[in-house]
């Protein structure tokens, strides 16, 4: 491979950045998950997620794989085979979970829209409003859509279901949201909460990590689908010992196990405000560029992740591969229908502006060379202007 | 936590100790699993675990989780509900195969067995025969049931069916043997054989490794089992391109890539000599404290891992707890029915004969806390004996 | 300590950033450094420091601690209390390089020159002319004075020696600049030249490494100043065999041995380009903030690190302590005389574009917190454009 | 080389073993040493040292390289050329402590004795009270004889000053000794105490460490040596404000710093009785072997290291050899005039139980290898005598 000195500039939108620490803790001897100070250690995880879900009432598992595996294994353990239910299509990962459910057997309600477009509140209320007969058994949100950059109101959804009274599971995404923008799981009853190791919370991949609330546990001890790897049963042992059902991966439990402890260091409610602060300053940056986000609305803007469209007749794929290739420098990029239209700054996880500065600084260069007309040092100006405010007033306008 | 200077010395039967140079290896920033380069890198790995498979003609497939995922992928990929399986429980990992089986809805022939036993080749041979109409669609083997210590004649059980013609698939589990003792996945006729990263492959937990022949595969595009999460389509594409279809956990791919290097290295049939020759010499020493293994007779005992019974009276629980708080050392305990009865020394992955002797000391020092008579240095000296004559002829005599 | 999210932007001109193959390298358990492989393993390192050195006829020595120990070993070794020894002082290397030869009790025939000058290779040529007697024995370079960013003009002190046949050693400080920019023992005569192991040769503290020429060899074996553990017998085994006298820092070592590995595969000459590169991008920045550099002439300007003057009124300190506070990095700051009135950017060894663009991006937001008048984003994009243009034009004109 | 699986099992006396968390605390990015945490991060490696050395009332330095660093240190700042001190060689390290004295011009007043014996107490007290005149500038004990295995009575030499109102100096070498077995520099009157970070301190190579008493300081102001590098000046700077006047290994302080957290977790007492249990134990594998340690008595056998006398016909350097190339485990040689007579287990730093019965197990098929008559199992089971013991008893007969 091509030899490219210096660090690799990351802004893909997870896996993300991890933190020097994060990687020390993690370099660990191998050890025994059946000693007698595992359980504890895992326990001390399991009960410093939990604000991070914005739950006291509820449960949380750690499953060995990535946010998709908390997919299946909220399904699998709550629904039963042709149980109707509503989800929306707006981007490449609501469109997986749609694929997940029809994977496995559900009869889902698909409800398609642009990609950048937001979770559709209004449609999902109508619909819940006209199920009568409670054929619906579960809603999907996708809180935070990382292809295009959009966060939906998760809070509207709530709303919606307690207007008509429905009974419907609330199952949500919170994979490129949770550690990184408020969740409120307990606030906005939300029933399945997913995310993964990876991304907010800093670590590698290597877990699937789920929010479970009370309802939840209680529509996994009568459902009908066969499962057995992701079974609840065995996490449920999980939340009370400690232990693994089958061999975990030590070395990720030790690096989220510090990634949490920065997180409790830094305070909650600043790592928001952090992000919101360095998500504006790119945000600024795009429109000084005189680029559009994929996101239909700015209220839509999402604080973890930018898409940017590029200008007719510029393939973002060139800026990505120009960014690697000559400056060491990874960009997301656009996927599916987004392909080549598309390229991505993640501002998630262990960020500062001048990471943030350094993406827009490497961004202008790779778009001209790809094609763009944009202005040296436009985009890095206008954001610096907002961070050169700091932090409060940017967070508080944000939030 | 107590502290407990000096090394911990670790010989539970996996997961194993990490050589330093993987741990080097696994000390990676984050990086982008879509970059141009990541999909050579895995493809590298995939091609270097085929020889120690045993397969040129199979595929290789990277499963998030460990063995149980691994497990799980093969079952809900080439089987239908209400599929009729044969299958033994002879240990504790036979027995949670066998549930996981059921839990997914096949219908299990299940034959039970003293805990110490092999497979049943005999008894397997006599149930595949009587199937005339091919009611049974796959025949599970645990290679090297690890609770026991015992391993299984593979060979035996392909004899069985082709002696028949019968067309089930022959599962097995070799995730304690694969890596360590030789394992013929082609010239046995194994349709799916299961392995981990964290046993003989001496990386981390994290990965489920699937050996899969081409009649597994054909398999799997008409069976009738719902899945999403392991679902083989989209590992057929790793196959091929070497890109994950979920965020890997990429250090423990880089661990494993540099535990495959060094097998390289060392060369896989010096690998099993080691592996037979340190066996041997654990084997030699449980012998001079006159106590009997967990391994119903001589021909079963596994060359990776030692299941030690106690005497009346002695609790192998004390045993282990010895081990770890007096000497910083920790042993296997004995699982479900052997809990109590038996403490179990793994003697697989990166060790050598020091390793080896160490675990034996110690277990004598915790054999007497714990009430055993055991004379001290009687089980070293029985295994410096067999070190003493060195590598080939007790590997040849081991194999 | 208060708590910084994100990266560590780190800019002091040494000890500079450890690229991560060069941290992983250094994790290493304690090794027997009298083992049979140790030797050959430092003998590969010496070998690779000569190209870097520029020297096939000389002789690389290693030395525990860093420039500072080899600075001594370079006098200790080769000259005698008393001898006479001509210096400049024109920044603060080459001033404590005076006091030491000072301290160890040589007649130093001190050049004081403004902080920003060069070598004073005119005044030098007279003084040495002037020398009939030959009572000059030795004459000291600071190839690049770290603290001002100034590179001198080896090649003309040897220009001058050689006029009129000055047997006079000829020291060079180049510890901010082998491995970096050209450097050319043997072309330029040095007898001892001196660097660390922490800027351009991207491992951490913890080596003093000294290219001895012949002549230095053969003053070693007359001279009259005492030493014992920087003795030149003890090291002269060192390059023979590879092993120490004394215990070497071992994790070091096997960073340094990385480090040489990457220059090795990024070739020495796109080392050098890149340097150039970055930090012609860099001195446009500054210039484009209308700001000056320490150097006294455009010709001086050093490609490893840039001396930056605040504007009157303007605190240099207080640039580097928001850099710090508010944007986690951090600059060199001005030294001695230089304090609060100079601040620098370290751009050498393990760097690229991106955090170039970084350090001026911070840089900005800095100086404004701190009362300059500097248009945001200009630096950026004034370094941007030489970026832009690439390599190959930029090298050349920079060397 | 050789590709050699598993551990290698350390015993070299120095560098000894890096605990898994030093090693983790080592692997840091780069960082300004200049920085504003930095100098309270060294003052607590300085305050947290006193204790191990046994002094409220002294100053610790340290100083890049190892303990020969330190030793000219305490040299160069306190004495004068000419000055005349007492020495006795009893090993290869106070061999060359001796020779650096006469490099340095120091009037060298050697005691010699056979390799083996201890610091000789009557001698020096005769020749202390014969010095009317106060010649002697200084007395040298080595605390530890790293070569021999012996350690001597420091106490004693103290005595013998103070009997006859002998104002020298008291320099003492306890680089094998201090952090392993008690050292009590204000009680015994210690003016120079020496050690480095590679042997009871537990991490890398890379710092010689000093303590000076008030007396040695007074000494420093007025004292007649050349020196820069080393000079107390600067040090005593580093006492007052944790800054470096030289850029520092920062890496091997930071693991000292975690090293220094486990010795105040495990509690210094501790860790002096654990060093003896197990050395007592190692000794008893000796004895049982028939074998003879190189120390005249055992009053004198040290407790961080045990050299062995091969029997007549066997060389050393062949059980040297057969333990590293056959089982991955690295023995101390003789040194110097013991090449080939002995070989040495250091079991100082991080070490439990099972490590020493390792390096017995080892040595013995080792021993056998190289022709000694060994007989197998023997010595580790009279070591595994002592250890099933338990600490307390063994600790006190040993102290």
């Amino acid at each position: 491979m091509t030899f490219r000195p210096g660090l690799n500039h990351l802004y893909i939108p997870g896996p993300t950045n991890v933190p020097e620490t994060v990687r020390m803790a993690m370099n660990v001897a191998q050890q025994d998950q059946r000693g007698p100070e595992f359980g504890a250690f895992v326990l001390s995880i399991l009960s410093d997620l939990k604000p991070i879900f914005g739950t006291t009432a509820g449960r949380i598992m750690l499953f060995p794989g990535s946010g998709t595996s908390a997919w299946e294994a909220a399904m699998v353990n709550t629904l039963s085979p042709g149980d109707r239910v509503l989800m929306a299509r707006h981007g490449q990962f609501s469109a997986l979970w749609a694929k997940m459910a029809n994977d496995l057997g559900l009869d889902v309600e698909l409800v398609d829209l642009p990609w950048g477009a937001g979770a559709p509140v209004n449609e999902f209320a109508r619909r819940l409003g006209a199920d009568r007969e409670g054929k619906i058994k579960a809603v999907f949100v996708t809180h935070n859509e990382t292809a295009t950059g959009v966060t939906s109101n998760v809070a509207g959804v709530r709303h919606a279901l307690d207007a008509c009274f429905h009974e419907a599971l609330l199952f949500v995404d919170g994979v490129s949201s949770i550690g990184s923008i408020p969740f409120l799981m307990d606030d906005w009853g939300v029933d399945l909460a997913v995310t993964g190791s990876q991304k907010g919370l800093m670590a590698p991949a290597g877990l699937g990590i789920l929010g479970v609330s009370d309802k939840a546990m209680a529509a996994s001890r009568s459902n009908g689908m066969r499962r057995s790897f992701l079974k609840f049963d065995d996490y449920v042992i999980q939340t009370e010992t400690g232990y693994f059902p089958h061999t975990p991966p030590t070395p990720v439990l030790h690096g989220l196990r510090e990634a949490l402890n920065r997180i409790n260091r830094e305070g909650l409610d600043n790592v928001f405000a952090r992000h919101a602060r360095l998500a504006a300053g790119v945000r600024a940056g795009v429109a000084a560029w005189g680029l559009e986000t994929c996101a239909e609305h700015p209220s839509l803007a999402s604080n973890t992740v930018t898409a940017i469209r590029t200008p007719a007749g510029v393939d973002a794929r060139e800026v990505i591969r120009v960014g690697l290739m000559r400056y060491n420098t990874s960009f997301g990029s656009g996927l599916a229908q987004l392909a080549g239209k598309v390229f991505r700054i993640g501002h998630l996880g262990d960020l500062n502006e001048g990471m943030c500065l350094t993406a827009l600084a490497v961004a202008e260069l790779s778009l001209r060379a790809a094609g763009a007309r944009v202005e040296l040092g436009a985009g890095v100006a206008a954001a610096q202007e907002i961070y050169e405010q700091g932090t409060p007033a940017v967070a508080l306008a944000a939030e």
